[in-house]
């Protein structure tokens, strides 16, 4: 049966505050569970209905109802299973390889999309700025199915990182040059800035290359694309 | 003041049976509804508070109050505008140009996105089989941020679209070639499928060429990218 302390902690865990104390988070369901507990990150505590089989042989487990676990679960219609799992220690961030940097996008599913998009395209370190959406809020575990669990992401001041940098520092704009006919280098750093307001002037500053998508068709088209999109977009490019 | 009819055919809207019956369907929010009243689309009424300016000069409007725009609103802070407009009539698909044609696409976030990048490219045509999200469903409206209006949409059976195609046919899968490594031709049809199961059998069966974006870095990936990302990263393809 779960304890009252337990009940409290899980949805304690919703908020940034408790999981940066107490060094956790919370993942759901069979697939992204089980993605995690073959990762390299340590599973803290697993609470699972007698449907699951337990493949993994976790021994930290506890057997609850499906009324417990509706309980616990962020899901309309839980899957058998919720894990809580600790946080890696912080890395400092490196500067080598392809880095995606991101100036304070907000939305959790985006940042769970640009995780998983880094993950695809073997990013090899997402370095978020500290107002950038934490990457352990349960919706960015749940929309990065997994790929959380095998991607560097740190968090630090985005100007402090960008000091001194030797790669070339790639840039979204509205005015930047065609992404389709820039030369692009492999080790860089590619930033992508905040859903409303783009990347933030600081930043900015340290932009060597400014890139755009370019808008094909008729069409005039006075909004951005989706910082999401404007990331599968550009690591595509980077990758082909 | 608002009626209880008005309330009644705008709360009924958001369901398809009621939007096809009455060929009518919402959007929200000044950016959307201006995006929608700048196009050919027929508005059939606004329903706005004082602060609006109706810059578009509509006669058919009502103003409302703060609380009965709460009361006929989709969003958690409603953003002074709701307006009904008309459903175009049905256009028959048509064989030229670059169409994207989705099979049993389900998630309204995803559709709505994926008409944004379908205009973002220039895509000719948007063909959706029968059982695709709808796109008059207001969380597709708000999702394609006035794309709607500017893109062909239609609905129609897959299958019968395909009999008799003459353009190359290419189609979404795990194991088709790489995308990056294919001569990709402008007069053509891209299908991508279901979120949970991709393209079905029978329209399978009239791809000509399957595609697949391949995964780089070391991670061996066992989910696919989601069908909005895909989309997002194919038409770049064809379009760069």
């Amino acid at each position: 049966m779960l304890s009252k302390n337990q009940v409290k902690l899980i949805h304690g865990l919703k908020k940034k505050k408790i999981r940066k104390s107490e060094q956790l988070f919370i993942a759901e369901g069979i697939k992204v569970v089980e993605e995690l507990l073959g990762s390299k990150l340590k599973v803290h505590k697993l609470f699972f209905t007698n449907a699951y089989l337990n493949p993994f042989n976790v021994t930290d487990y506890q057997i609850i109802t499906e009324k417990e676990l509706q309980l616990i679960s962020d899901f309309s219609s839980p899957n058998q299973i919720l894990g809580i799992f600790e946080i890696p220690p912080f890395k400092e961030p490196f500067h080598e390889g392809l880095t995606v940097l991101l100036d304070e996008v907000n939305d959790p599913g985006n940042l769970g999309t640009i995780i998983r998009l880094c993950d695809w395209f073997g990013v090899d370190q997402l370095v978020c700025s500290k107002n950038t959406a934490d990457c352990y809020n349960q919706k960015v575990v749940q929309a990065s199915m997994g790929s959380l669990a095998r991607l560097n992401v740190t968090y630090t001041d985005a100007v402090s990182y960008l000091k001194n940098e030797k790669r070339p520092v790639y840039g979204t704009f509205l005015n930047g040059a065609n992404v389709y006919r820039t030369q692009l280098e492999q080790d860089a750093v590619i930033i992508l800035g905040n859903e409303a307001n783009g990347i933030s002037k600081p930043v900015e500053a340290y932009v060597t290359q400014k890139l755009t998508i370019p808008q094909f068709g008729e069409n005039q088209i006075t909004e951005s694309l989706n910082v999401a999109m404007a990331t599968a977009i550009f690591l595509s490019e980077f990758r082909r």
